[in-house]
């Protein structure tokens, strides 16, 4: 199937062409800067150990502001990166920033719980917001998120920092030129042992659950491979530390999901064990990453050709940030809106109800 | 976990011991020779290419006769194989083999739905009985053939070449020792686009359906990859030609299946697509084979050590039968008795129930 999305979306990926989002059209309200302010709201592991990093090599953007609970990390980020007072923010002051001319973006790096929320009350702030994945918790919140930014004329893009990476664009490529021959069945699996038993992502409250987190990786491996959307689900849920992941919450997903070409995929994500790979199986042949998701080191080839571009960390977030600017800056398309992380969303509920109910699930 | 039974048939598959086959047992009743003549029923393509060809080469057993009903193939088998007469057999004489002292095996390489009934002919006709994979089409099959061979104290063996191969015993044996921890998750495929319409794998009624001719791969893999039996399974079966594949016969089957130890299998099998892989993540690391399951050119890595024995067509072929000619003939436990056959397919018809109910099916 080569609807005009699917060729839309690959092209974007490709860099031929792109998707179009609503909120992007917008921008063109923002008043030209030569390199956007950037604020980062949750000052976590992601934050710290890789935006804040990558925003000192980002060309058209850079670390202006911080958002935090944590009196510490204020001052301790303050000193590293010389941020003035003026632009450090806590959860009770954050509206405030609606008056700050140095903050033209806010970078939502909140537990996913939070992501309505804060997306909601920097768009109404009058800033352009990435946020971090997964975007929400529901769709419902995804669908609010993306009204809230078009309402205010905001640009919202996802953190889906694969769509902006040279590997992952290349494998694209490939399946798109048919150079596999019909994307027939994707195999993908995201995963890694959490050791971790009180973070975010062991609280069902926060939007924990390993479906959220690494879920949404291979739900991308597979759309991205097949260039469609899945029309079904169906799924099966465990875990092997039931004093952890209690409530619902899954520490492994296993899922399977039906495309209207006829093609499948077979998707496993965990926080109990370390896989990441993608294979696809194609009626001219075969193509494999693995690591597919990682940080940097990707490597994979199809029918004998090789797909390998190095970089080194956090190279991948860097070039993420500064193809949202560039984007934002330029009035043009962004790689990865609003519609994007919603759409992964839909499919995270469906495969929650699948795995609950042990039945296939539409998906609408 | 580590069960008795797990681990003798990690010891048959690694050559320190191996399964009791109560068949085997009663071996020793056969007259002793320095070489079994083998007789193969059905000359079709793997008869034709692969175990005549084998049968060449091997030390332990020779081709000694033929069972076939087209006249034109007992002609062109007898002249390039030097047959005698009296070794010739049609499917209405077959039952005379039993006077037949040149013929100690009956290999029997017919449809699926044909196994039961050849099997319990040769096994009152005297003979230790070979027999294509798969087994049978049910599970009672699979019993009655057991059944027949032990009342009549013969041998029974399942043609899973993999069993008696290198490549396959040194994975089974670096995952058994431990070496990438414990088995957490397997994903296996086995597939290849079949063009015809009308052979029996395209036929309900002789034993047709991909889950019987790939399946048992893949369901090998899972099972010799944990060494476990698994206890559930969910799958899903569909269809690329619909005018081939009717009547309830599966194109392709996906499968997942819960071990008691709690590692899980994620198993994909086709005959509308080419695949073929083994990728088993461990609580210590990554095990991949691809190919895993050809006629050869295996070749696999664990951790980065490398797993490649390499040989020509059709070792494989020859090693199953001289590893399997050789219990017989020192009256020795084979490696892959009936009950081995009947376990694939006890979890087959499991398969297709949970694939037509679209619920977990239990294995008992």
């Amino acid at each position: 199937m080569t609807s005009r999305r699917t060729f839309l979306h690959a092209a974007a990926l490709t860099g031929a062409a792109a998707t179009i989002s609503p909120n992007v059209l917008l921008a063109a309200t923002a008043p030209k800067k030569e390199k956007l302010g950037v604020a980062l709201v949750g000052l976590g592991y992601y934050s710290t150990d890789l935006l804040a990093p990558a925003l000192q090599k980002t060309k058209n953007c850079y670390l202006a502001g911080i958002v935090t609970g944590t009196p510490a990390k204020a001052e301790k980020w303050k000193k590293q990166y010389n941020i003035p007072d003026k632009n450090i923010y806590s959860y009770q002051t954050f509206d405030q920033i609606a008056n700050n001319p140095d903050i033209d973006v806010v970078y939502v790096v909140l537990p996913p719980s939070m992501h309505e929320e804060y997306v909601i009350r920097a768009a109404k702030a009058g800033k352009h917001v990435w946020v971090e994945k997964p975007m929400a918790v529901t769709a419902k919140e995804c669908q609010n998120m993306i009204d809230a930014c078009t309402k205010n004329k905001r640009v919202l893009t996802v953190g889906y920092r694969l769509h902006h990476e040279p590997n992952t664009q290349e494998y694209v490529k490939v399946l798109r030129d048919g150079k596999i021959g019909k994307v027939l069945m994707v195999n993908c699996a995201a995963g890694y042992y959490d050791a971790r038993t009180d973070h975010w992502k062991q609280k069902k409250e926060m939007g924990g659950g390993v479906m959220y987190d690494m879920g949404v990786y291979v739900l991308q491996g597979a759309r991205l491979a097949t260039g469609e959307e899945p029309i079904a689900v169906t799924a099966q849920q465990f875990t092997s530390r039931p004093e952890v992941y209690k409530n619902g919450l899954d520490e492994t997903s296993m899922i399977q999901l039906v495309f209207p070409s006829g093609a499948r995929a077979s998707l496993q994500t965990s926080y109990g064990m370390n896989m990441n790979y993608l294979h696809v199986t194609g009626s001219k042949g075969t193509l494999r990453m693995e690591p597919y998701s990682a940080y940097n080191g990707q490597a994979g080839d199809w029918n004998g050709n090789k797909i390998q571009h190095p970089y080194e960390v956090p190279w991948q977030q860097t070039k993420q940030m500064d193809d949202d600017a560039e984007a934002i800056l330029n009035n043009k398309p962004v790689l990865v809106g609003g519609e994007e992380g919603l759409r992964d969303i839909k499919i995270v509920e469906a495969v929650y109800q699948a795995a609950r109910t042990g039945r296939e699930v539409k998906i609408t």
